[in-house]
C-alpha cells in the first residue's frame, strides 16, 4: 500500500486507504517523538527545501523538525530575504532550485493552487504547507490524527468548524478529510464567512453556536484574521467574540464535555477564551506533536517509496 | 557534580561550586576548538531550537555554532520571519514549540524575566542568551572564562565595568558572576547610568576614569546602544566619548597594562578607541572564541546531565 | 596539482590550470548529484558561514546544498537579521566570526573588494559569492562549466555576453575566466553601460545585437537591473528589449543556433524572450546545476588541500 499521488497537494480526493496510511504511518512517528533520542534514518542524503513565502512560525518549524529528525538535509528559504522581492516568478524560482536536484519541495504560497502548479513544473515531491485559501493538508490530517487519537475512530465522530470558513484553507482540509473518513461534518459561522455551496457537499451549516454546540463532539475554532476585518465583511471583534467566539459558558451547555481544538495562533478570548484553550478538554498542544509525526509520515511516505 | 538547576536563566544565585563547573567543562571544548575537526557526539539526535525576539549576529550564530558542533538538530528563529507578527504571545509560542518535542530552548527576548517565565511553562531546558536589561549569563560566563584564562584566577582580580551600567544585561550577569567568584567589581559610567543601590552589592561605584584606572587589571567596557540617546539619560557622544570613552591615552596613566574587554559589536572611537580595541592587551577577540567554549558547556552540561 | 591560493575572491589572475583543476573536479561532484544520495563525507566536522550582506535565493541556496551535500556544518546569516543594522563594520563581524574557529567563509557584499577585504583579516578560506560590481567566480566558473559541458572544449568557442557589462561581475568573471581559457570572448550593449577599455584585454566590442548574433556560439544574457534604470544611463525598458532584448527571431538569423545562458533570476520578456529562455537551445537551468557542482568543487579544493 502506498499513496496514489507522488505530492502531497490537498485532502480533496484522496481515498479513505490513503488518509488511513498517513494516520497510521504516523502513530509510528509519534511514538518516535516521545524517546531521548528523535533522529531515524529514512531521508538520510535526501534534500528539502522549504519556500515559505508567507511568514510561519509553527509550521515552518514544525516541518523543519521533521525533516531533520528523519535525517534529511534542509534548506529554508522564506520570502522577504530571497529573489522574489526582485521579481522571480513561482515558476522560475521552481525550476531553479529543481535544478540543483532538490528531493523534496514544501511550499507555503498565498495563491490557491500554486502547490499544484509546482508540482507540474518540478520532478522533486512536493508537500502543499498552505497555500492562500485552498487546502492545508498536513493541518488537516493533523487534526484528524488528534480526534482519532482522543476518540478511537473517525466514523461518525461529529465535529464543527468555527469561523471564517469561506477563506480558511484549515476549514476545507478538514472537511474533505472528514467526510471521507465517515465524520459528520459541520461548520458555524457569520452568513458573509460561509460559502453558500458547502450544502451540497454533506455539511450542516449553522449560525449560531448555541445551536449547534449540543450537537457535536469537538469543535475546532478557526483562528479570525484580524486583518481581514477591513474586508467589510466581518463583523467587529467585539460582536464576533460575542456571536461566535467559543467560551466555557457557552460549551457548558452541552450534555457532555467538547473537545476543543485550534490551529493556532490563538488570538486569546476572541474566537476562543483563554480558560477553555488551557483547558483539560483542549487538545490544542496536542495538535501541534501530532503535526510533527503527520509531516514526518507524510515526508517518509512520499520519499521513501513515491 | 552538576548544575543546581535544569535551566542556566541567570547568575545571581548560582554557586561558586557551579560556576567553576561551567568554566572547567569549557576548558575542554576550548581545546575543540583547535583542532580541525571541531565537532563531538554528546547531543546527536537532541532537538535545540533557538529563539531570538531580538535580532543578534554574533550572540545567535555562537549558539548555533556550539550547538552544531554538539552534533545537535538546530531549528533557528528570528522574529521577524514568524507569527510573532501575527500576535502570538511567548507563552503560547513556547508552549507550541514546547509541543514539537523541543529538547532545549534558547531565548533572547526584549522582556526581562522571560525566560525565567518560559523555564516554567515548558519541560525543555531553557538558556537565557539576554532577556531586555535583565541578565545575559553566558556573555558573563565566558568574560569569567578570559579573565581566568588572562590572569589564573578570578579571586581577587579588579574588574571595572564602565558604560550604562543601569540598562545592561551584560554588567549585571558580570557582577553577579565576578562577585560571587571573589573578584572586586567596580563600575564607572554617568550618575544618569548607575543604579543607586549597587553600593549594597559591594561594588565600588565611579564616575571618573581616571580614578579607577589606577586600581584595577581590567575594564570591561560596555557598548553605548546609540538608539538609548534619545531617552534624555545620555550625555552627547561626543561628551561620553570625552569622559567614559577608554583610550589608549587614558589606560597608559595606570601603572601596568590594563587587560581590555568589549562584550561586542564596538561602536569604535565612542566608548572604546579603535587603536585600544586592536592593541595586544585587548582579549575581544579571545572573548569571542571562548564564547563558544562556553555554550558549549552550557549546553553539554544542561543537556547530558540535568 | 592544487589551487595556488587558500580563497577564491576572482577569476582574474587565476591559470588555466588552476581554472582546468576547478572544472574537472566539479564533473565528479556533478555526477553525484545525479545519484539517490547527493552527500560526501570530505567537510565533515568543518564549519562554513554565509555572509549573505545582499539578498539572494539561488546563490546562497545552492552555496548551502554544495556545503550539506560535503557534509559540512553550515551557518546562514543574512544581513536583514543581523547585528550589522547596530552599525558593525565589516570587519568586526568577519573578525568575530572567524574568532569562533570557523574553517571557511562564504561572502556576498556590495561593495568591490569586500571579499579581498576580507581574506586579508581572517585565518579562514574566504569564497567571493559577489562583491559590488567586481567579480562573482562561482559563476563565471559554472558559467564555463556550462559552456564545456555543451562544446568538449573552452579553446576557440566564440562567447558574448549581452547587457550592462559595466556594472556586472557575471560579466566580469566570465571575461577573466574565458579569455585565460582560450575562448573569444565579445560583449553587446549599450554604450553608455560598456566600459571603454574593454578593447585592451583582447574583448571585441559591439552595439546591435544584429551585427555579433552570426559570429557567436553562445549568448550570456545578462539580467537588467531594475532598480538601475533610475541612473539616467539606461534607456527605457522598452527600447532596451527592442535593441538588446534576445529573442527566438533575432538568434533565427544566425546559420546555426545559439546556445542560450542566463546568470538568472530572468526579466522575462525584457532581457531575455520567454519562449528562448525555455527552448531546447536554453542551457539555463543546466547552469543552476552545475554551479551546485562547482561551488562543490571550490568548497572541496579550498578546504581539503588548502
Amino acid at each position: 500500500m502506498k499513496l496514489h499521488s507522488r505530492h502531497l497537494l490537498g485532502l480533496e480526493g484522496m481515498s479513505k486507504d490513503e488518509l488511513t496510511l498517513i494516520l497510521d504511518t504516523a502513530v509510528s512517528f509519534r511514538e518516535i517523538l516521545d524517546r531521548p533520542i528523535k533522529k531515524v534514518p529514512p531521508l538520510q542524503g535526501k534534500t528539502v527545501v522549504n519556500l515559505f513565502f508567507e511568514s510561519s512560525t509553527r509550521t515552518r518549524i514544525s516541518f523543519e523538525l521533521a525533516e531533520r529528525r528523519l535525517s534529511a538535509d534542509v534548506v529554508s528559504f522564506t520570502a522577504a530575504a530571497s529573489s522574489v522581492s526582485k521579481g522571480e516568478t513561482l515558476k522560475d524560482t521552481a525550476r531553479n532550485i529543481e535544478a540543483m536536484k532538490i528531493d523534496m519541495v514544501v511550499v507555503r504560497h498565498a495563491a490557491p493552487g500554486s502547490a499544484h502548479f509546482l508540482s507540474k513544473v518540478v520532478d522533486a515531491n512536493v508537500i502543499n504547507a498552505g497555500d492562500g485559501g485552498h487546502e492545508h493538508p498536513t493541518q488537516g490530517l493533523l487534526d484528524m490524527y488528534t480526534l482519532r487519537e482522543k476518540f478511537g475512530a473517525l466514523e461518525g465522530l461529529r465535529v464543527c468548524i468555527v469561523g471564517d470558513i469561506t477563506h480558511s484553507r484549515v476549514a476545507r482540509s478538514n472537511i474533505y478529510g472528514l467526510l471521507t473518513m465517515g465524520a459528520e461534518v459541520s461548520v458555524c459561522g457569520p452568513e458573509t464567512l460561509i460559502p453558500r455551496e458547502l450544502g451540497k457537499f454533506g455539511v450542516q451549516v449553522y449560525h449560531h453556536l448555541e445551536e449547534v454546540i449540543p450537537k457535536v463532539d469537538a469543535l475546532n475554532v478557526l483562528r479570525v484574521q484580524l486583518e481581514r476585518q477591513k474586508s467589510g465583511l466581518f463583523p467587529s471583534m467585539r460582536e464576533y467574540h460575542r456571536f461566535f467566539g467559543v467560551t466555557k459558558e457557552k460549551v457548558s451547555r452541552a450534555p457532555k464535555p467538547i473537545t476543543i481544538m485550534h490551529p493556532g495562533p490563538i488570538n486569546r478570548d476572541v474566537e476562543l477564551s483563554a480558560d477553555l484553550a488551557d483547558s483539560e478538554h483542549s487538545v490544542i498542544l496536542q495538535q501541534v506533536t501530532n503535526g510533527v509525526a503527520i509531516r514526518m509520515a507524510v515526508l517518509y511516505l512520499l520519499g521513501t517509496t513515491n
